[in-house]
């Protein structure tokens, strides 16, 4: 297959408007322009043969551009992905830039994810494909209304102006009977979370149905809200086979309910816009699954695209990892891509990013200190229901770790005054 | 976290009827027992502390179970995926098997995937996590239909008994017209493909909607099949949103469409048994997205599992790679994942695995040696569609590689008098 220099351009030399531009890092015992062909052909037009009907004319109106290739220093000579190429020792590697005419599908975030992650990671002359990420024009966003709420919505239900959201995970997440959960949603609440949700691995169970769950939670909630002058909102994980999607939101809209929750990944990204094109309370997006083809360096996407895509798609909180916690990225990795939950799009309202893994008031601090702002859900599981003395303690030891930041006080020092704190301090600190 | 004898056990331990097991590859700085108890404990009860409510009875109930724990040889000491985890130079390697409680979750493969791929994939002390292997009991399966036809109810609407279906995808897959697309697919008819689909980028376009394609290519696979005496299907692409999925099914139906095709990866595998609770047609199961997470043998999962849960889901026929083909995946792999598509869940119809990619006459042979049986579909693209003499001629050349085979013949001999098959020698063969 040769290079062909007609399908070769840069981004000056294509209509931008009319064009979704994604970025790839990839290995390939090829020269890297000639893979960044290939990539563009097999996502376009596509075959490893050229055939009737493909004209030079068709090629130039809905094939795929290569509009970049930056080659890069690559000297492990290593293979990361399995391929039967022999490579005779050889690997390139590059950064290369394709634009895929949007004219090719629909404005839905299926049709994208088929054509931007796509078969390519299949070809066997790619040792690497990742896409780090992607651009898209008006033409295409304009389909999407992205959060209802967003950042600015959640506070102002909230009321909360200066400050991170501080949230909390209901643990143990299989097990509890509504009436438990509603307990413990009682409590941290009224030690002062804004936010709590279930688990990802806790939807409409037999033991323990959304609807039950929202009646008895919403109830509990009421009764905090009153006794301490603050509100709660409660993210109901309705996941489900999408046609149930309705049904339980609905569910949880009329007995009370102010939040839910999908995991996105395993239900698939275009159900996430059709939901939030009828949701009446915020949602929270969870990535569970979407490790799988975000960890590696080598293959998949970046946590940056998803949470891209997830704000197209209507998530007002998007989970993002943790800030000093127990998953794999680093702090600059969480921190760029919380970024990407609210650049670009200015059309669309901001998602509020939640970092959480292994947090506790501990981590509050490192959290803004990180993210450079105060704009992200800090969000708990053990760090609150595991507290020593118990999860009303532990939403306090949160609250009084964002006092202390606030006044620019170390925490051991604010510790001697708030035992929540200082149970917190000596219980997860060592 | 303490390794807990309690909860270690072997498969005799559990009632097997009420768990789902799943097989994963892991590499861990940390002893396997532990790190399995860690996969185990995430993906149920899950936090990195223990919390009220979680009583033994309640983790006995609800907790997910190590099964076993086989430490695997490993010396390379090398880190596979990115960790903050001091390694201090030392990696240990097992296969785990984790039984996952069936009450935890509604049956659909939404939560599935939650819970078997879920967010232990991001936790800094795997530094690999693949699964491997999912079984599922009876108590979770019988909630699934499987495939509406499968193998046999294709080889019934097709009358073709003995020998695999011989099937080409569209090329070039965008910018051509309904009428284009149209002539290419009769003209492959007529040449003999049994079954002939969209590319997995063309879907619902502006340019070539289903609506119009359904009718055109209707019409022209009738006068091919009155023509030739047999029958040839096509599968569209109806990939779109979720609630779009029953609208563009009817449409295909209602204008005489014999086949769909979705993206399920893109699309999210639930929306695939939503789709076969009331397709009328056969559904073809398209991988593209999936290859993000199937590829590296160090995250995400094999394909053995994909193809499971697609069987489970309703996929008619299943895209498996290809033998002796342009993708990453070795023969022994894909016929392993084949064979996926039809063991286990005696009531369920088998799913037609289908090889493709860099097919043509001169590969079906190996197809057919590779699998060791002919209950497959052999997909050529551009074999077909960049025929030097047509695409008729190239549909020819493969239904004559076929008669060669069947008859013992040497495919260079049979091509002596075979121009089509000759062509197809001499064109791709070189």
């Amino acid at each position: 297959m040769g290079f062909e220099q007609g399908l070769f351009r840069f981004p000056e030399g294509v209509d931008s408007s009319q064009y979704i531009f994604a970025t790839y890092y990839l290995e390939t015992p090829l020269e890297p322009h000639q893979a960044a062909e290939i990539l563009a052909s097999e996502q376009s037009t596509g075959t490893w043969m050229r055939i009737k009907y493909e004209t030079e004319e068709r090629r130039e109106k809905y094939g795929a551009k290569v509009v970049g290739v930056h080659p890069l220093p690559y000297d492990a000579g290593q293979c990361h992905l399995p391929t039967k190429v022999a490579l005779n020792g050889k690997i390139n590697a590059a950064v290369v830039r394709i634009g895929f005419p949007t004219i090719n599908f629909s404005p839905n975030l299926t049709n994208l994810l088929s054509t931007v992650v796509g078969e390519a990671y299949e070809l066997e002359s790619f040792t690497a494909l990742k896409l780090l990420d992607i651009e898209l024009p008006p033409s295409f966003t304009q389909h999407f209304n992205g959060p209802k709420f967003g950042i600015d919505g959640l506070r102002h239900i909230l009321d909360i102006r200066d400050r991170p959201l501080i949230g909390a995970i209901i643990k143990p997440c299989v097990g509890l009977s509504p009436e438990e959960t509603a307990e413990l949603a009682y409590q941290g609440a009224k030690g002062g979370l804004d936010f709590i949700k279930d688990d990802e691995l806790l939807a409409d169970a037999a033991y323990n149905p959304v609807k039950e769950r929202v009646k008895v939670i919403t109830a509990a909630l009421k009764r905090a809200d009153e006794e301490k002058g603050e509100k709660t909102i409660y993210a109901f994980n309705i996941t489900d086979r999408p046609s149930r999607l309705r049904e339980l939101h609905d569910i949880v809209v009329e007995n009370g309910g102010g939040c839910i929750m999908v995991n996105v990944a395993a239900l698939g990204y275009e159900s996430l816009s059709e939901l939030s094109a009828f949701a009446e309370v915020p949602i929270f997006a969870h990535r569970v699954f979407a490790s799988a083809y975000l960890r590696s360096p080598y293959l998949g996407m970046s946590l940056e695209v998803l949470n891209k895509l997830w704000r197209l798609g209507g998530a007002d909180m998007i989970l993002i990892g943790a800030i000093g916690g127990k998953v794999y990225g680093s702090d600059a990795e969480v921190v760029a891509s919380a970024r990407a939950c609210n650049q670009g799009f200015p059309h669309l309202k901001r998602s509020l990013p939640a970092s959480s893994g292994g947090q506790w008031a501990g981590k509050l601090a490192g959290n803004v200190a990180a993210f450079g702002h105060v704009d992200f859900l800090h969000l708990s599981g053990g760090g609150v229901f595991a507290h020593p003395m118990g999860a009303e303690a532990g939403a306090r030891s949160l609250r009084q770790a964002w006092d202390a930041y606030r006044q620019d006080i170390p925490l051991e020092e604010y510790a001697r005054e708030h035992p929540e704190l200082r149970a917190a301090l000596e219980h997860f600190g060592g």
